[in-house]
């Protein structure tokens, strides 16, 4: 007992002290109400379920990210929720059963095994929408509007948003035969960004030259929105799938353009290290300073069928503890807190109920404390009545 | 993959539903403004930590209850909390430390393993409050007059308030000379409320007979107040702890009976089942029809010092689940949903900002929606203008 580094914290897991949990607090609030006032329902889905409800229509990396514990009940394994879309694709499909669009939203502590980046907490305060039943681009976009509507809210200032589209990628492993996973191995090397490991892992595969080419072109397909016209032209070759999915992106773009024209778009068909159980488009926001991105997203279409019932879906998610950090220099106004004296009047007593009512924080006194609490004002008996000074 | 079970919960798991989830929502936001408003700051504990922090100072029973993993970081073992009040203590002596009093508050998911009764969760949503720095019985009935304010928040009607106090128990088996496992023993056979077992059982240990009538007696004292007048007749040969715990018990109930004349106050100096830490004044509020205490807490003097900084401590929590269900009665005004059309009409974009920048809720319907979701009113195009009909 008492080795003093029992009181440190596992590594990526942090605590919240008051002001910086009532900061939090204050954007969750926010956040919630503005999920609503977009007809977004909250619900609340449990911290932990059957491992393979789960994992249902997510891939290894949700897996190997998730803690398991055997349940003393029922002998099966469960699982803490790594990922709380997956839990709300499972709400949508068979609590809500909506023949119209499902709009759901969440916000609740996720866990993660082994953790990603340095930057990156194993704890996250996981916070999200969800948009269940269209397969329209204008859901993909409602979706990437209120993700920015978020920022807004947490006060995050030069903002960038990258898009992508899962669908290219895909469509250009299948066209060209890859198997599985040789798709796997190919993905996995693209996000190393080299033109070079790319055509060595290819000529393994014997794939035709024409492939080997397109997939260094799509390495190279970053950048502003002339990547797109780009793209057209080097990946002619690709079939109508590929092609469609170039379309859409280039729809939510020119509709992003018109709502935000201030808005710095970025692309990069490639970049899809982040995306776990996406099909269509994904998009991911920025700011200047923090080095992973601060919101993301996409459509997942074929997670709700897996839960046994097709609904296309879109959604994305942040870590609001990650929104309250970088708008702390947005000072949260702390209360200010009346100190009453250790005095038993019943009249004190009614002062004291009436200004919490009233919405101000009152402290009384104990008997035997040794220090006064901080305070900004007292209350005190003057001609017969309590008041505040 | 499909098997229908998949989508079942595990057992004393729950989720929340858009309906419930708001309710749940509306109390967190008016509990922890209640919490403000007494000076209680609001704290995120983690929701892991290594496990021989996270059971520092608790009873074997929490050991019991906490689900266990393996940090593939550190190796070391975490445990997932299965009570907040631990970790609230170690941020109040390790990351607070103030001379004066600290209150601080908390709401969070806590998972137990096993489970207790039939109609408790075995993932809560807990919510309390917890007072350090003062050992003085004003702090007690501080504490338990805010858990009577969470429970009118809250909505419950005709609680009643068991009051008890753990230093009588072990003050007793300490002067009698029971050794800790023996101590041990016994309360577990006062528990099953039997005058027959806890004589056989003391006859075992070669207790004196004198102390077998007390512990039998200590059975008997449940009911009003007047067990407090009865106890210190039956238990007269006790030394000054228990005498010291009576009366402070008598202090207590003289207060709460100056507050509340009306509170029914209820005494059982036998039952500590559900106390794990606790030292001195315990307490439990219940109400009609449902089985087990809505709101429970108690003194726990000693936990702070195995922090390795002795501060005295006393606090309350409850599950807000239970609080929000038992409230269900209470409805929760569904927000009125407007549905804009599906048109790109930037006029009725701008209106549909402003709708919701004054709190309402707007859904704008998609290209490719069979079905219309439900609504309360429709944006529509009037005059040239759009307005909400």
């Amino acid at each position: 007992m008492a080795n003093k580094n029992n009181w440190m914290l596992p590594e990526g897991i942090e605590e919240l002290l008051p002001e910086n949990a009532a900061r939090l607090e204050k954007m969750r609030r926010e956040l919630l109400d503005l999920f609503s006032s977009w007809g977004y329902q909250y619900v609340i889905p449990p911290l932990v379920e059957y491992l393979d409800s789960l994992l249902t229509g997510t891939g290894p990396e949700i897996d190997l990210q998730t803690f398991k514990v055997t349940d003393q009940i029922s002998g099966r394994t469960l699982g803490i929720r790594a990922d709380m879309t997956p839990q709300v694709a499972r709400i949508a499909v068979h609590q809500i059963r909506s023949k119209a669009p499902t709009r759901l939203c969440y916000l609740g502590s996720v866990l993660q095994a082994r953790g990603a980046k340095i930057e990156k907490s194993r704890s996250p305060i996981q916070v999200g929408a969800e948009l269940y039943g269209s397969r329209h681009i204008k859901s993909d976009v409602e979706v990437i509007q209120l993700m920015l509507e978020v920022l807004a809210v947490a006060g995050l200032q030069n903002v960038h948003l990258d898009l992508g589209h899962v669908g290219i990628f895909r469509g250009l492993s299948k066209q060209s035969g890859l198997s599985e996973q040789q798709e796997a191995d190919l993905f996995d090397v693209l996000q190393r960004k080299s033109t070079d490991e790319v055509e060595a892992l290819l000529q393994t595969f014997d794939c035709e030259k024409q492939w080997v080419e397109v997939f260094q072109k799509l390495l190279l397909l970053n950048g502003d929105i002339s990547v797109l016209e780009e793209a057209k032209k080097s990946l002619s070759i690709a079939g109508e799938a590929v092609q469609k999915a170039i379309s859409e992106l280039q729809d939510v773009a020119n509709i992003m353009q018109a709502f935000y024209p201030s808005l710095p778009l970025y692309f990069d068909l490639a970049e899809l290290r982040c995306y776990q159980y996406q099909t269509g488009i994904v998009f991911a926001a920025f700011v200047p300073g923090f080095g992973s991105e601060v919101a993301r997203g996409g459509r997942y279409d074929a997670m709700a069928e897996e839960f046994g019932c097709a609904q296309p879906a879109t959604g994305f998610s942040a870590d609001i503890k990650v929104l309250a950090r970088l708008s702390a220099d947005r000072k949260a106004e702390a209360l200010a807190v009346i100190l009453a004296p250790n005095d038993s009047d019943p009249e004190l007593y009614e002062t004291i109920r009436d200004l919490r009512a009233s919405g101000k924080a009152v402290v009384q006194q104990l008997p035997d404390s040794n220090a006064e609490p901080s305070y900004t004002s007292k209350l005190c008996k003057h001609d017969g009545r309590w008041v505040v000074r």
